[in-house]
């Protein structure tokens, strides 16, 4: 009676989030412009009814009440997981939530037009407030659940992630990463980049031919265009987006597939617990481990490439070609291009984690107090040039103004990026061991052979152990760095 | 304090109504086939909360401290409909309320396989259901408000609308239509249909060409396609839907401009009264009054032919012509077909009244037990025969199984349409006696000398009058036939 009671409640709470990440959805890629500030209201009403619905007492009670019934182990989990929610709902005092909620628009509002002016002195105030707002959230969340203020942001992201279990890979990786780049871009093999301009619709039609290809489910998912890629709506209607540049087709075809690849884990999740917390993706160091086992350790690699080769030709071009340019060796040379860049957004998969360690050590540090605001552009710039070699010395914009997050407050986000690049990479060496003849698979476009194995061994198993357990349950070994190393290693040629 | 109370809690009834039309529109428009089910649960999820948050004894507690304050006029009128929604809300018993939507659900999908087949067996029993229960919804509803049963159907779509207005108009309606029909087919003037195909982009480019001549704000609102074309989303994101025939560019012209009428009215809403009831568009006919004054009164007239037709030769042909199809006479010809069929949605304004006044009449029937559900083909045999001199004898598809609206236990409905085409006459008449000038200004393009005068005395009132009281406010009249049948002799040059 109280788990049924309990399971209810997270339904309407289910359809609550669905509404929300539909309308969401619908703001990045179908809103007019000018219909923001009721949209913004409409979501801020919704989320208001969530968090009222799971910090509710009645929710207390009806967990205590399950928790003492006979339950299945799902069951179990989902009623300690709906207790985690209720406890963290309640731990932040409503006055600290609304500060947060007003100080992050208004910084964010402020970022987004000083990036542009590369006006750092524009936005120091308002992230102060941000930081500081956010230091006393993460103390509350901290009291509540008697864990330290950082590893209680960390948790938003990636349930019971812990700075403990970053810091050893992360040195690792910050240590041998900076050679690595050297080593990569001296190897770095000629390429010839096939010259467009390629039309968005043809572009499109590539993008749907391999996500059909791959197995993405059309009934229950739409491609469509948004400023920024992103991967929304929910497991029942889940929508991707990517954007086009004329010149370059495989900027959006990557990004599809990537996409696809947080998409194919949404529909995978488990149907019976749709709604349910336990039902729900891990957190998004896993779900980031998806779409990048998909791009990095499936699609940019030769066997992936020599499928869509003739696809890519066909649907770009009319007819396939022996061109060189548009050859799978050469384009498996595109694939893997290393460079030195300013933007994370941009970079590849050897330069992308220095990316994030620079924003971890910084975001721990303002955390921790050790590092003010007003220091941030000094020690980016310091971190830049000790491991990439680029000065960001009055270049904000490219420099600490690049990306929204801290002016958002989602202080804690950043590592779930590289969890999820060293997750994809230990996964996959784990479905090649365990697949025979995966490569061949991929070569002949048999995506099945790959995606039952992952639909039982992680999408179908939702949230029901924290994302560390289940990769090592997995793969037989806690996450470390070396399936990734040796990832980057057999890809780049190096030593 | 009460009133400030209520406000903000039709506030956050507001922001899920907008939810539930987001959600609607997206579902009619972008949603995966598959994902029916999951978007069915969310839908009944927030119309729940709606009704709870309506129906709640809290929502009466303020209503009374509210009506005891101070209000202004407009305040008051917002109290006095949100007590009228109470009621509403609570005068029908909640497992009435659930028989009846599982009724409806299943009656009408029923329809939907059995409508093709010809088949009226398959839903005799589950319409018989639901006007059954209909039937009971209508005397608690009548119950609980003091009127008649009916009556209390017609206020859910029409508020304050009673059969003593409609009677009278529509007997006056059906008695001389017919004749009309005759007339206006005797005299109906040879014309030339331009040939096709005209590709879906450029009829596309049109509708939106012309949406912006007319005054719609593309910066709160779209256009998009759907099955059948509607008016969704809110005012402050109007969305309005077409379909595309590549034959027939006019086909899709006029739907876009009949929901353009639409669109108007929901952008000229009165800002400072959103989300609150007295802020709502008047009923379903005073809607519909809107779009018809567009599509029938203004958009098929010369006046606006002869100002749309470069327009239309240039987005279609690339540029303008001398062929006679092309020409504004001709295109006002093609605008004014009068033909008897047995589709009420593909009929024209002469002969559209009368597949209206059938179904009101048998409608009523039913409801007061006059009529039998198995009696219905026969009934609109007669009533065909006799209107428009066609039999629908063992043609259930064509007959009475043509519309969803019974099957969904939409009764009380249908007169709306009538009732808007006789607005539309009666305003538009009164905006011609009112504005100088007012076809040569339709004539050049210059349409904010029509929406200004009609977002003062319609459209900028909300809901702060009952549909019959502000049309006999903006027309000095109280409703009738004449406006209608005066523009109906003038159109197509009847005695």
């Amino acid at each position: 009676m109280g788990y049924d009671a309990l399971h209810e409640r997270f339904a309407r709470i289910g359809d609550l989030n669905h509404a929300l990440a539909m309308l969401s959805w619908d703001e990045a890629v179908m809103m007019p412009t000018g219909s923001g500030t009721v949209r913004g209201e409409a979501l801020a009403t919704l989320t208001g009814m969530v968090h009222e619905l799971t910090a509710a007492p009645e929710t207390g009670e009806l967990v205590d009440a399950a928790a003492a019934e006979d339950l299945d182990p799902w069951q179990a989990v989902n009623v300690e997981k709906i207790r985690h929610d209720w406890v963290t709902a309640r731990a932040v005092p409503a006055d600290l939530v609304r500060a947060l909620s007003l100080a992050t628009s208004a910084c964010e509002q402020t970022w987004r037009g000083a990036r542009g002016e590369n006006d750092w002195s524009a936005v120091v105030d308002g992230l102060h407030t941000v930081v500081d707002l956010t230091r006393e959230r993460a103390q509350a969340l901290a009291a509540a659940r008697g864990c330290e203020p950082y590893d209680a942001l960390l948790d938003n992201y990636e349930p019971a992630l812990t700075r403990t279990a970053i810091d050893p890979v992360f040195d690792e990786l910050g240590a041998v990463l900076p050679d690595m780049v050297d080593d990569a871009m001296a190897r770095q093999p000629m390429c010839a980049l096939p010259r467009g301009p390629f039309p968005i619709e043809r572009q499109e039609a590539l993008g749907r031919a391999l996500m059909a290809e791959v197995g993405f489910d059309f009934e229950r998912g739409r491609l469509d265009v948004s400023h920024h890629p992103f991967c929304g709506g929910d497991p029942d209607d889940t929508r991707i987006t990517t954007r086009y540049n004329e010149h370059d087709f495989l900027e959006s075809m990557f990004a599809v597939l990537h996409e696809t690849g947080h998409a194919m884990y949404e529909q995978g999740l488990p149907k019976g617990w749709r709604n349910q917390p336990v039902g729900h993706a891990g957190g998004m160091a896993l779900h980031e481990s998806q779409s990048l086992l998909m791009e990095m350790q499936v699609c940019r690699g030769a066997p992936f490439i020599e499928f869509a080769a003739p696809i890519i030709q066909r649907t770009l071009l009319g007819a396939e070609t022996d061109a060189p340019e548009w050859q799978p060796d050469n384009l498996v040379k595109l694939a893997a291009k290393v460079e030195r860049g300013f933007i994370r957004v941009d970079a590849d998969e050897i330069t992308y984690p220095l990316h994030v360690i620079l924003r971890y050590r910084l975001e721990t540090a303002l955390l921790d107090g050790d590092l003010a605001v007003a220091e941030i552009p000094d020690a980016w710039n310091e971190g830049m040039s000790a491991s990439l070699g680029l000065s960001t010395v009055g270049n904000f914009a490219d420099g600490c103004m690049q990306d929204v997050h801290w002016f958002a407050g989602l202080i804690g986000y950043f590592p779930s990026y590289t969890l999820g690049a060293l997750m994809a990479a230990q996964i996959f060496r784990a479905a090649r061991d365990g697949i025979e003849g995966l490569d061949e698979a991929v070569r002949e476009g048999r995506f099945p052979l790959l995606f039952d194995w992952l639909r039982e061994r992680v999408h179908g198993r939702g949230s029901v152990k924290p994302s560390l357990e289940l990769v090592a349950d997995v793969t037989g070994a806690r996450l470390g760095t070396d399936a990734f190393l040796g990832h980057l290693r057999t890809r780049y040629g190096l030593g």
